[in-house]
C-alpha cells in the first residue's frame, strides 16, 4: 500500500524550524498503514528536514551552528550564477538533507519521547514550501 | 512484504560506535525478503546511525571530529531547558541523522567490502538504545 | 512492486560531482512504478549521494567546503591502518551519507526545478563506482 500527500506551508525567515510531527502522523493515520514507513521529502534545494528534540534552545542552536559551519556572506562560487546571497543556504540544506524516513508501527510514527520531525528553512527569505509525504506498508 | 523488528543494546560512553551490520543482515534473512530495502532507525534524539568502513582508526576519527564541529562544553541554548550538558550531543545526532536505508538484493545487504552499518552514541553517558529495523520488498 | 538496477560509472578526481538525475528518472520510467519512492545508494565508503542545485558554482563550493571541514592531510587515525591518505574521504562520505530516498509521483521523480540528484567522489583518486537504485511502489 502506498499513500502520498503534500504538506504546504509558509516559512517566515532563515533558520526557522517547524515541528511537522503532528501533520505527518495525521497523514499516516489517514493512509491506513499499520506497519511500514513514511518518507518526508522537502521539494526544493534550500530547505531541509530532520529529527531533533524540538525545544526552543535547540531551535536557536541548530541554525546558529549551521551558520557557523557555512557562514552567510562568505565566498561562494554559487554567487557567480545567481548573485542572490544564498550560497550558504544551499550548502546547509544539502548537508542536512531533504529526505527523512521514519518507521511506522501499529499505525504510529516510531519516535522517541523527545524526538520530533522538523522542517528547516535555510534560504534567506520567507518561502512557500512543499513537503511530499509518502507512506508505505500494510 | 513488510517485516519489522527491534535491536536493543547498551552503549558504554559518548562517541562509542558499534558495528550492527551482522544483526541487520540476520533480520533481513529472517524477513525472507530477497529484493528490496531495509531501513535502520535510532529511536531517540542523541544517537545516530550511518555507514562507514568500520576499522579502529575511523572509530576514533569520527567522534573526535564531531566533537570538533560541535564541541562539548561550548555554549548551547539547549542547556537553558535541561542543564544536562548534552547540547552538542543533540546537534551531532541531528547532523548525522537517525535513519539509514540500505538496499537488499538476493536476500543480502548490498554494501561495499569496506562499508558497514554503525550505531553511534552521541550522548554523554551510557544509554539503553532501541533501533527499529524495517525490511520491505519481495 | 520492487524494481532494482545498477548504475556503473567512473569518476575522474576527488570532489567530482555528477548529476545522475536523468539516469535515475530513466530507471524509474523503466520500472513502471507510478507512485512510490526510489532509493539511491552508493556502494562503498568513500563516495556519497545527495540533492543540490546542480550548477557549476556549487560544484566548486561543496567539495571545497567539505575539504575545509575535514581537510586532506590532517591527522586521521584511519592512516594507521591503511596509510592511503584518504581519512578525510571517509569522514566526508559518512557525513554526507551514501543513501538518498526521493518520492515518485505519476511516474516522475518529485524534485524542485533547481534540485538535482548528485553523486560525489570523496576519494583521492579516480574510482569505478556502483550505485544501486531501488524503485518501489505501485
Amino acid at each position: 500500500m502506498v499513500y502520498q500527500d503534500t504538506l504546504s506551508f509558509s516559512t517566515s525567515k532563515s533558520g526557522q524550524m517547524q515541528d511537522i510531527t503532528g501533520q505527518i502522523q495525521d497523514l499516516v493515520s489517514r493512509s491506513g498503514v499499520k506497519r511500514g514507513m513514511v518518507n518526508i521529502f522537502n521539494v526544493g534545494s534550500t530547505a531541509a528536514v530532520g529529527a531533533i528534540e524540538f525545544e526552543p534552545g535547540l531551535q536557536e542552536d541548530l541554525p546558529r551552528e549551521l551558520n557557523r559551519i557555512f557562514p552567510p556572506g562568505a565566498h561562494y562560487d554559487h554567487e557567480k550564477a545567481w548573485h542572490d546571497g544564498n550560497g550558504h543556504s544551499h550548502l546547509q540544506a544539502t548537508l542536512m538533507g531533504p529526505s527523512l524516513t521514519v518507521p511506522v508501527s501499529e499505525g504510529e510514527l516510531v519516535l522517541g519521547t523527545w524526538q520530533q520531525i522538523f522542517h528547516m528553512e535555510c534560504d534567506i527569505k520567507p518561502r512557500q514550501r512543499t513537503v511530499l509525504v509518502t507512506v508505505y506498508g500494510e
